[in-house]
C-alpha cells in the first residue's frame, strides 16, 4: 500500500512507543527537519497529542475522527471529510466511477433522511455512506435496508451490550429510542441495479436536542462516550458478513429476531396514506404484512413505522 | 415566452409567406441590419434554406432537426444537442435539479442500450431523454418500459399505418425487426422514485448496418424519409396521455393488445440465466408470466426476449 508522508510519520509514531528523534524521522522518510516539524504541527490541528523534547516526539493520544489513516485496510477507497453538506450527495458522484467505497463526514451540513428529511448531524456522531454494487434486482434493493439495520443492531449489541431492536423497516432503536437512521439510494435500469448507496447516522457521542424525544444517543445511554472507530469499524464487518445474503431467507430470519416490531400494533405512514393494524410478518422482499383493523391483509413495500401500543 | 434572437427572426421569417426586408426586421427587432445577416447566416449553416434578394430574406425550408426553436411550446424545458455522448449522461446530471425535461441529440457518440451495451446512434435517427418524476414506487418503475413502448407503437400505427408492435417488455418492432429501443434508469429510495430518465432511440432515417439482421429503419420500411419531427412530437403527444396510467389495468391492457409475444415460444436471457417456454400474460408490474418447457410457471421482471416459432 502507498502510504503519504503523514501517514509513514504516525505510522513511525505509532510504532515507537517512547520518544522518536526528528532526526530520525528525517534520515529514514527523507524529507528535513523542517519538513517533519510542519507534518507534526498538521497532526496536532487534527487532535493528536504529540509530545516534543529534547529526546523528540512522542505520540500521546489520537482524535477519535474516522481518519483514514487511523482505520485498518478495508479493502475499497476511504474518502473522509470533516465537513460535507451530505456524504450521500459525494457518494453519489462517486458512484457513477468508483468501486465499492466509503464516503465518512466528521458533521454534515445538510444530512438527508428518508424523503429528503433533515437528519441532523452534530459533532461526535457517525456519518458515512457505503457505495454498493450487488448483483441484484431493483426488486431486492430494499433489503439492504434491512441488512443495514442488522448489522448497526448487531454491533451495537456485541460492543455495548445494549438490547438495541429494529423497527420495521430499518429503525435501530435502543429503549425504544432511535440511535440509528439508515437511507439507501439507488440508481437501477429494469432488471439490475447499478449501485446502491447506503447512508447510515448514528447518535453516537453527540448531543441530542431536547425536542428530539425519539432520538437517544449511545453516550446518554451508557453515560460515557464510545470509541466512534471500533463502532464504525464492527459495523463494517458486519455489513461485509451479510452482503452475500441479500435475497437470502437467512436474512429475512435475523431481521425477525432483531425486531421488536410484532410486539406493537403499529401506524404506517406511506406516500399513498396511513394504515393501521397488527403486524404479522416481513415476506421475502422486506415486506411488511399487516392485518388492518378491518381484518384484511395488507403488504406495505416501505414506509414510516410508529410503535403504539404493545399487543 | 422568452425567445432568443435567433427565434424572433425564424418566427419572423416562418410568418411571412412573401419577403421580410432586413430593414423591416432590423427594425422591429432593434438591431442591426449586419446583426440580422450574421443570424440569417447562422441559421443556413443549421440547414435552413433562406433566399435572400433586394426584396428582402424568404425562408424556402427548414431542415429537419429537432431544435427547440422549431418545436411548439412542449411545456418542459428542451435541450438539443447536435452530438454528445448520450442523452442519458446529460438527462442524469439535470435531473438533480430540473423538472421534468427533454435532452435531445442529432447524433450519440456513447450511445447506450440496457446493460451498458452501445446503441448505434447515426445521423438520421431520432435520440432523446424524458425525464420523468412520477411518484410512483421503485416497485412499479419498469412500468415506465411498457408504457413508452405502447406510446411509440402508437404513433408509427397512426402516423405511418404500419403494423408496429411490442416485443415483450419494450421493444418496438416493425415487420418483426426492430424499430426502437427503449432504456429506462431510475434513482430511488425504498418507496419513492426520485426520477426516472427513459430513453428513446428510433431507426427513423438513419442507415441500418449490413449486420444488424434485427434493426430495421421507417425509412427502409416506407421507402422514402420521414418527418421525425412530427413522429417525436406525436410519441411525446402518446406519452403524455399515459404517463398517469402507471399502475393502472388500462396500460396493461393496452399493452397486451400491441404485443406480439403471446404469439411465440420465447427464450429469456436474464442477468440470471436463460429459460425458454411460452408466454401465458403479463401482470400488474409488467412482469412476463413464462410456462416452461417443464411446465413450471414462472414470473419474469426483466431480460431480453427472443422470439422463437410461432406457436
Amino acid at each position: 500500500m502507498w502510504l503519504t508522508m503523514r501517514q509513514k510519520i504516525l505510522e513511525a509514531l505509532y510504532q515507537n512507543k517512547g520518544y522518536i528523534s526528528g532526526e530520525t524521522l528525517s534520515k529514514n522518510l527523507g524529507i528535513s527537519r523542517v519538513a517533519i516539524w510542519k507534518h507534526i504541527q498538521t497532526l496536532r490541528k487534527d487532535g493528536y497529542v504529540i509530545e516534543s523534547s529534547a529526546r523528540g516526539y512522542r505520540l500521546l493520544s489520537a482524535p477519535d475522527l474516522l481518519l483514514p489513516e487511523e482505520l485498518p485496510n478495508l479493502g475499497m477507497k476511504v474518502y473522509h471529510f470533516k465537513e460535507v453538506t451530505s456524504t450521500m450527495d459525494i457518494a453519489r458522484k462517486l458512484a457513477q466511477k468508483e468501486k465499492e467505497t466509503i464516503v465518512i463526514a466528521e458533521t454534515q451540513t445538510k444530512g438527508r433522511g428518508r424523503l429528503g428529511r433533515y437528519w441532523h448531524s452534530a459533532k461526535g456522531g457517525i456519518y458515512f455512506s457505503l457505495i454498493l454494487k450487488p448483483k441484484i434486482s431493483p426488486l431486492q434493493a430494499h433489503l439492504v435496508n434491512l441488512m443495514a439495520g442488522i448489522a448497526v443492531a448487531k454491533a451495537i449489541r456485541d460492543l455495548f451490550n445494549l438490547k438495541a431492536t429494529l423497527k420495521w423497516p430499518n429503525d435501530v432503536l435502543v429503549n425504544e429510542r432511535k440511535v440509528c437512521g439508515i437511507l439507501a439510494e439507488m440508481e437501477a435500469e429494469a432488471d439490475i441495479v447499478k449501485f446502491i448507496n447506503l447512508g447510515i447516522g448514528i447518535n453516537a457521542n453527540n448531543e441530542i436536542s431536547y425536542y428530539e424525544k425519539n432520538a437517544i444517543s449511545l453516550k446518554e445511554v451508557l453515560g460515557k462516550e464510545i470509541s466512534r472507530k471500533e463502532l464504525f469499524l464492527q459495523i463494517l464487518k458486519e455489513i461485509k458478513k451479510r452482503k452475500g445474503l441479500l435475497g437470502r431467507p437467512e436474512l429475512i430470519q435475523e431481521w425477525k429476531r432483531f425486531s421488536s416490531t410484532f410486539n406493537y400494533q403499529v401506524r404506517i405512514i406511506t406516500i399513498h396514506g396511513t394504515i393501521e393494524g397488527q403486524p404479522l410478518d416481513i415476506d421475502h422482499d422486506g415486506a411488511l404484512i399487516l392485518r388492518t383493523r378491518e381484518g384484511d391483509l395488507k403488504r406495505i413495500v416501505a414506509g414510516d413505522c410508529v410503535h403504539l401500543r404493545k399487543d
